[in-house]
């Protein structure tokens, strides 16, 4: 943690994809990622850095996965294979439990939640970009799943644009833990600036004036 | 119309803003475009274009405007002149008739409607250019409100971005013949490679093989 | 004036292609601006704002057009009419004297040149957002070339990308008074929060602390 | 190979980074990736590729990554790790032999080079995306460095645009197996439509009519 500086007039926690179908008992790809997520406590952890966001009055966005409609890939000429599976398994399927968020992680009047996002980058074809930037911030926290798609390409997309990344190990989680390695170990280090714990990071959140 | 060519295997067509508040009466703008609207029979000629599209088989696109939700801007840190109307107007107002597509212009199923934009391109910030890659569409002819803002933008991020424009120019309308004059005349020639009444472009949807 | 407060942690100059065929002597696109630049100015009242921001030690980026380059344009499938034009003309063509920079403008060292871009937006298909993020800029300041396609489009982009616009309307110009009043009275006020006079400008500008 | 069927009017090569630093005896990163490179035969099979592709008049396109030029970083308040390494190793510095294409990869005059990137994608910030759309380009064969830097970063943000994509297997390297196994098993079949070897790709490309 020796290089996380929140500098909190610009910095923001972004949270991916909270959805029943991903971190509920009974979510469609819950069991695909139950053991990894159980094993370092991400649904809790997630939750724990939500709060000190919100107790030191960190702006909170989200990010959220295009919820499956009938129609949406029908037509389409060009597909690529995380969304054939999304197509196929109709996660996170508009209207239905499963595509509702967690109650704990609902948000609030005065956050921001993006327009869906068809892929895994919380910023492609968006407006999360927008949104931050009418906020003023350049430094995110992520948390939120799965990853090595959704969890990475934001980050990756967010190094892209030019923001300032720290990524919350253990408040994220992946079906297995060859993917979970990949993502944390191989790949993000290259574009976050911080890699941290909960704990870490709920004390850097917490030594913010509010 | 002589620049007309249309290549019925990329080209669609795109529906700015058919909202009730714009172009039916009792709408919340449609007294300050009545006057240019009626005067061009804007409202008939966009019926007619969407109609010979959807006979031709022609793909169809929506844009639209983001419906007005409380608390949309009152977090922003920076809002431009014309976001700052949209707040104080409360025009397209989520959940109101206002905010609804004109009847005659309701999306089929098969259409692609673009999540909304916030400022006056249909592009920024939106999905809009990834659906139209994922249906393989090069070529727009585009048709709705307000030339000069939504419009004129629209058809100037489509040609920054590789898009093929034909603008329908009575299929359009303003709040006063000057800034229709500037949008049709001054500026979006400069980026739309035809410019083309109802007529012709009817005629040249037609004579596409179904 | 009244609405213009520059905060100088986010504020930046940004210059619009002050190529030598835009506003030198000789310059091959000269000719068509020369009544109006000279009218109101356009060229001191530039140099005047370049000064003052470099004096208050404001960042300062510049958003040049594509030089040039023979097999431009060749192979493309869609070309819009601008750049039909900018292929036809040859302006600003790479290596020569007309894509200089005229040399009061030439960037310092520590001054941002963005990549070049291919229609009239400074922002389309370039660096320019990603350098105005890496150095926390959401305030831009725009002078430059042509009132009614770089310079309108490069204003447009950047209220919908989010950025906070101030245009100096006597530090642009257009090949007609019909341009100009068209790009600065008609759709520059929906997208720039003040447009203002050079003076007004650098006496903002000046009160800064350096 | 089953899935990979290409549309030759849509179709293109995209060579990624192939610079002498990177690929050449004596280059700043060869040393690295030498081990990886040579055992799948990287360099001879991405070279057997681009041959193909222009034999069978396939369009080729390149993303090249920002040659290092002393100032890119000093100002940028916000810096990935990758672009700090970047900083630090001046790999590709501007006027280098190091920075030079490998001769048997330099661009022929109808080929496109997009503009620098300047963290891994070869779509960010750059006129790429512009470039495919300009020649009706919807489909790409991913050749060259390095698979789980810029490759997967190129790969993934081409499907978040809607592109359909192939990558080679064996015409791409790494540091090590470990990060080429994370690239290539685990990240981008979720974003390419097929991961074929170099004697598939060929054989397709070498049964397009040309």
């Amino acid at each position: 943690m020796t290089n996380l500086i929140l500098d909190k007039a610009v910095a923001a926690l972004l949270v991916v994809d909270p959805y029943n179908d991903f971190i509920s008992e009974g979510g469609k790809l819950w069991g695909r990622i139950k053991a990894v997520a159980e094993a370092n406590n991400c649904v809790p952890h997630m939750l724990q850095v939500l709060n000190a966001a919100r107790k030191a009055k960190l702006r909170v966005f989200y990010a959220l996965h295009r919820r499956y409609r009938p129609g949406d890939y029908e037509t389409w000429k060009y597909i690529a294979p995380i969304q054939k599976a999304a197509w196929s398994h109709k996660a996170f399927e508009y209207g239905t439990w499963g595509s509702a968020i967690r109650p704990e992680f609902e948000p609030k009047p005065d956050e921001i939640v993006a327009t869906e996002h068809w892929c895994s980058s919380g910023f492609a074809n968006t407006d999360l970009d927008l949104q931050l930037k009418k906020h003023g911030i350049h430094q995110l926290i992520v948390i939120g799943l799965i990853a090595h798609t959704c969890i990475e390409a934001t980050v990756r997309f967010a190094a892209e644009l030019g923001y300032n990344v720290t990524m919350v190990k253990d408040a994220t989680a992946d079906y297995s833990n060859e993917e979970m390695h990949a993502a944390l170990d191989i790949n993000i280090p290259n574009y976050a600036s911080a890699i941290v714990t909960t704990n870490e990071v709920i004390e850097s959140i917490s030594s913010l004036k509010p």
